[in-house]
């Protein structure tokens, strides 16, 4: 049987979501966790990775069991009882067996959040830039990227992507209060994409690089082009897209 | 010339507000701080103390200068700069000389943050309780404090306060989302008395103590009829009052 958690857990702490060697991650403290409760070694499949330091408000991974335990709400309490207190998972569902958290993923949106006033409370969750920033400018640029499949300037050399195009849904700034608040969704993202992107925007914000600028980057193809990556505590991945077809294995039953 | 500071803090990394002996404190950082920028040892006097791990959303605090340096926004500017990222400063105004940030506070008010779901990202700045809390029972509780003026029950023993007595001016919980939040406002504060009362009142939701029991414990006079204080993590000094007269002084220069 194949189960979708979802969960959120904050970055900050791990190296992010992929096990590594000698390092913590996300995906190793739950593994941990759902073998012990399960009783059985129990392998679990992220939507995808995430940087060091970068946070999810909502993730998905799938995990198989043949243990007869029930995988209910009750076991999202147990799960969270046991797992580390900056990891909590919130849902658990069956789907089909050919369900994917990565490969059955149509959509993923991120968000970046700045402060523009220093806040004790958000070291850690947002990205501090006490500089104006033009607002209509970085949308003006923001919106620019929609105009483009082919992100090869925002992608990490030798990342391991097989292709650098991806569909563009959404990319706009908000503000509120004293937070700017960048939304992207697409159907895939690049490795460090979104990162290089806010900080690439940041610069036309800061008024270092025109909005002319910043489409010449987009169309180099070239990571060098592009700024610098803004640091990753300001990120969140906050959404992973299924088709709903997955999802009905369990009321067939 | 006297200042007033207006200042945030996360309280974890701290042993509270108050300068100790080989132990990191919020008034030593800032102490330090105030005391490079000026130029000149300057000691920096707080509106009360806060227990170790427990948060400043806004926390007034005065000093003197004689520096010819000019305190303004620029100066609050350089003083973040030099502050450690927990602490901000947020606004500094002239006062009256004889105005007390401690002494001259008429009112105080207090948040304390429950969560009723896990929260990653909240470990720090709140109480994660995950048994069922009857809210009803616990506003019923939180206003029969309206009613006394004597806190002995919840002041913690040697506490070093003279009188027990505070004038409550409010004491309310509201319920937003998975969040529990619970206000309390009163001219004075005695040493862990909202960690106490928030912990007692706890015990009300989860209906191991009934709103009877309550009244008899606030009328016991006695820290140990009380329930265990609640953790500092969810706990915010909110606001610091004071008389308007106190802050004339620079409007007539």
């Amino acid at each position: 049987m194949r189960f979708f958690l979802t969960l959120s857990y904050k970055g900050t702490l791990y190296h992010g979501w992929q096990i590594q060697d000698n390092a913590p991650s996300v995906q190793a403290a739950l593994q941990a966790a759902l073998s012990t409760l399960l009783g059985e070694p129990t392998e679990i499949v992220g939507a995808g990775r995430t940087d060091a330091g970068v946070h999810a408000a909502r993730y998905v991974a799938h995990f198989d069991t043949v243990s007869q335990k029930p995988v209910d709400q009750d076991f999202v309490y147990h799960l969270n009882a046991i797992l580390p207190k900056d990891v909590a998972v919130h849902a658990v569902r069956q789907v089909t067996e050919d369900a994917h958290a990565r490969f059955s993923a149509v959509s993923r949106e991120y968000k970046y959040f700045i402060v523009s006033e220093k806040d004790p409370f958000r070291t850690e969750t947002a990205c501090y830039v006490p500089q104006p920033l033009n607002m209509k400018k970085m949308n003006e640029a923001a919106e620019i990227l929609m105009e483009y499949t082919d992100f090869a300037s925002f992608c990490k050399l030798h990342g391991g992507n097989k292709t650098t195009l991806c569909r563009m849904k959404a990319s706009v700034w908000v503000k509120s209060g004293n937070t700017l608040i960048y939304t992207v969704s697409a159907d895939r993202f690049l490795r460090n994409m979104v990162r290089a992107i806010v900080g690439t925007l940041i610069d036309v914000g800061r008024g270092r690089i025109s909005t002319d600028d910043f489409r010449h980057i987009v169309e180099a193809g070239n990571r060098a082009a592009a700024g610098t990556s803004a640091p990753p505590q300001g990120l969140f991945l906050t959404d992973v897209q299924y088709p709903e077809e997955i999802f009905q294995y369990i009321q067939n039953q």
